[in-house]
């Protein structure tokens, strides 16, 4: 421990700090701009790229120097290595053809907003870190409750409020961590392997991941079976079940997740039903709405959210369907303090005037790290760029496009819809044909999707539900029209011609 | 669940997607330009600025409207209400006058890899989500193991591996997560309960903090004092007496947090010492190098992480003091199947060609959310547009910078240094006054630290360290040069003189 830098005699030329033109306003400006530039001629050549990237394994390294450079690069020869060898390789979440997974979708509002974010570069974990960063968020996150009309006890102008997450998974972490430390706190710690969590088999795979993480047994994690009877919603009846035999055994029910609009099918859980069933165990409800709550703005949808009032939490993703671009999750609860209260941390060296009082929010003690980003920003920009009506707007629209396309299915007879479609979302397969077993079935709807995502031209992915292999056809991308739809279809549709002659 | 949104007769109007222009790329072009310019002109006026926002808690609420408007807004509004409401609520971490914290730090090219981050909004998950994503961040990953002149059982072209993390925190907890997973698939869940977690009192606060996220039971997490004779280091010999007590009583050592630059004076502990340790009993141990580590790619500050090769674990943060904005925390470890064993996900609608094998990296497996950002391309803009020689130019300077300011308060009988500067931090306080005790001496630091602020000239931060109030002042931020020190120190010097003569 003896040697310190002190002792170190530095090079002259190293202080030098002209050497390094770090952030003189005028080189950032002239750079900006031509990248500015580059991203806007993305944007517009986007259809002339491949909307799945056809890359193989290991490709990128064998393009790539095995370390970094000594000296500085020029910013022409890294944007023309971005295009030659890194555009190549990147699936293309914008394009306009992208219908797979859940779409993320973006906007001219919420980019200049992520500019903005990074210009300031500012750390929101305390409210004296940087107070705008924690009264925005508190504002918007109220504007964006409004607009799903969420009762008041999850609003900061009611009793309750609203935090931005990276993702669902950091948003159902930090429920069910509050869920947990308030139980544990009651009944110790040394009770802890009795604790039980309930979700459907078809909730994102994130609940039982983060379930994990906040150390519940594995063998209380339930995911109880959604059936195609049901349209993949959690029964009730099958819940009471369920949750008796635990509370019989001598388990603790603890926490239950509810889905509105899952990922295989966009199934949505009755939360009236299941959180009245809930309540009388006490148990946390977490409603995941990352995807189907956004179309939740529009009056029209907003019944998916009946009985919000019961749960204790809600989170939803505007970074899929409104525009946002990646990572903005909002999460809301009703009931904060059991939150902050698992989470909270009070170094000394981050105490202060408020600190110690209840008068400001620190944001740090809503989620798992401690800094965070100024993400509400591109929210920000987008409420107010948009206006809540074009946002309804742009929702219907995709929805739209998916209706265009379910007709488009419905109307070919080699075709099948796997379940009713519900949000933008389309579920469908090549039906079963006379004479060949359900796994020949299969066989032939995986080669459809790998054909149609090996043109280019489109990219959709798959799922599986009770046993049976199907294909998704999600409208989300921002960039999407109609028009695209149509031609995906005929894509399909030539495709399938040439797959079945083969048969 | 009989009402489906196909039922809903669509309002024409609505359907026209023309209506909102979301990214009509001339619009976008146009947009773009128009805020490059907005910062560039910040960037240009930062000093104009107050280093320290002096608004006061709920500002921002009475300045803003109740809800999000229900009609488009235009650019120009917008960016007048971020002048005049947002701005003045931002502490601005950019200042170079920002000596608080731990400064994060920022570059015209780390804002260029962000602008691209979001132009392709792709989502890097798994491999096939966006292969360019995984590709990338492997080949980044180990370009700057090589600066930091790891072993090859960190990089990939070895037998480990990296990934990009949000912020230590997450680092530190999935790091727990694979500790954990690996002693409880051996030992069985029951004994959860009997894992017992090490680290100092000077470890930062999320160490305590993510070991309660993984469950382990609080009474079980250590937190070890380390003390001003051991430059507040954890001691092997008081760490060795804390393991044998919990193994004597039965429990099982787990997880050895260390950290190279504490938050409160950049203590460094003794990797070498420490790992040999902590490998006698198996204990999984993890390096916390959010801000030192970075001085570590110079060669003459390497010796700080001597002994790396014995620990599991290694994060640091690129965000701090490489320039790279947040958040982009790099985490490496020896054997990335603990971690992936741990947070592995694998749903139907999720696989493909090579998920089932390890020919490929899935990122969703090494970190606590599904979901992630092309992150890494702003470190990857940093390493190339800087290259290895300037960033540690760049290191030295800013201690270089530091060293002027202890200079500049040793030489000033009323201060004194409260442990030795050992990378660009300055620990310092105003001696105690003969006839006045330790508690004035405290509240006239107290009084300086907040008079400093409130001119809004500079930002400083304190700590507590042994029952010591000391003032922290760092050089970090990027346009941080040294006649500004000089400044700051004339500013902490007149308010000094003014504060005795009150006394």
């Amino acid at each position: 421990m003896g040697s310190y830098p002190s002792e170190f005699n530095p090079v002259t030329k190293s202080l030098d700090s002209k050497e390094v033109e770090h952030l003189n306003p005028e080189d950032f400006r002239a750079k900006a701009h031509q990248v500015v530039d580059f991203i806007a001629d993305f944007y517009k050549n986007i259809e002339n790229y491949p909307a799945s990237s056809q890359v193989q394994p290991g490709y990128l390294r064998t393009r790539m120097p095995q370390t970094a450079p000594d000296k500085p690069e020029s910013l022409d020869a890294i944007l023309k290595d971005v295009e030659n060898d890194i555009i190549p390789g990147i699936t293309q979440w914008v394009h306009p053809n992208f219908y797979g997974y859940f779409p993320a979708s973006i906007s001219s509002a919420a980019f200049l907003g992520e500019m903005l974010c990074a210009c300031f570069n500012a750390n929101g974990f305390s409210w004296v870190a940087s107070p705008a960063l924690t009264e925005l968020e508190m504002v918007v996150m109220d504007w964006f409750a409004v607009m799903l009309r969420l009762p008041k006890c999850f609003m900061f102008s009611g009793t309750g409020g609203g935090v931005v997450q990276a993702t669902t998974s950091e948003a159902v972490l930090v429920t069910i961590l509050g869920a947990r430390d308030r139980v544990l706190s009651k009944i110790g710690h040394e009770h802890a392997g009795k604790l039980v969590v309930y979700g459907s088999d078809q909730a994102h795979s994130m609940y039982n991941k983060q379930c994990k993480i906040a150390g519940i047994h594995p063998q209380n994690i339930r995911s109880i079976p959604a059936r195609l009877e049901d349209e993949f919603a959690l029964s009730p009846d099958t819940l009471r079940k369920f949750i008796e035999a635990d509370v019989e055994a001598g388990l603790i029910p603890l926490f239950l997740c509810l889905t509105v609009g899952t990922t295989s099918t966009t199934a949505v859980d009755n939360i009236n039903d299941l959180a009245d069933l809930a309540n009388k165990y006490n148990i946390w409800v977490h409603v995941d709405a990352a995807y189907g709550g956004n179309a939740c703005i529009c009056p029209e949808y907003r019944h998916f959210l009946d009985g919000i009032e019961k749960v204790d939490s809600l989170s939803l993703s505007p970074h899929k369907w409104l525009l946002c671009y990646a990572e903005l999750c909002c999460l809301y609860v009703k009931n904060p303090s059991c939150v902050t209260n698992s989470l909270r941390t009070n170094p000394e060296y981050l105490r202060y005037k408020y600190s110690e009082t209840d008068s400001v929010v620190s944001y740090k003690d809503w989620q798992v790290g401690t800094s965070r980003r100024f993400s509400p920003l591109r929210l920000y920009f987008v409420l107010r760029s948009y206006g809540v009506e074009s946002l309804q707007s742009h929702i219907r629209s995709h929805i739209q496009y998916a209706i265009t396309f379910e007709r488009l299915v419905k109307s070919d007879g080699r075709f099948e819809l796997v379940v009713p479609r519900r949000f933008s979302l389309v579920c469908f397969r090549l039906k079963q044909l006379n004479g060949y077993d359900a796994s020949y079935t299969e066989l032939l709807n995986r080669k459809l999707l790998e054909q149609v995502n090996s043109t280019g031209h489109a990219l959709l992915t798959h799922s599986v539900v009770g046993g049976i292999y199907l294909l998704r056809f999600v409208v989300g991308s921002t960039l999407t029209e109609e028009r695209h739809v149509i031609k995906t279809w005929e894509v399909v549709k030539e495709l399938t011609n040439a797959i079945l002659t083969e048969v």
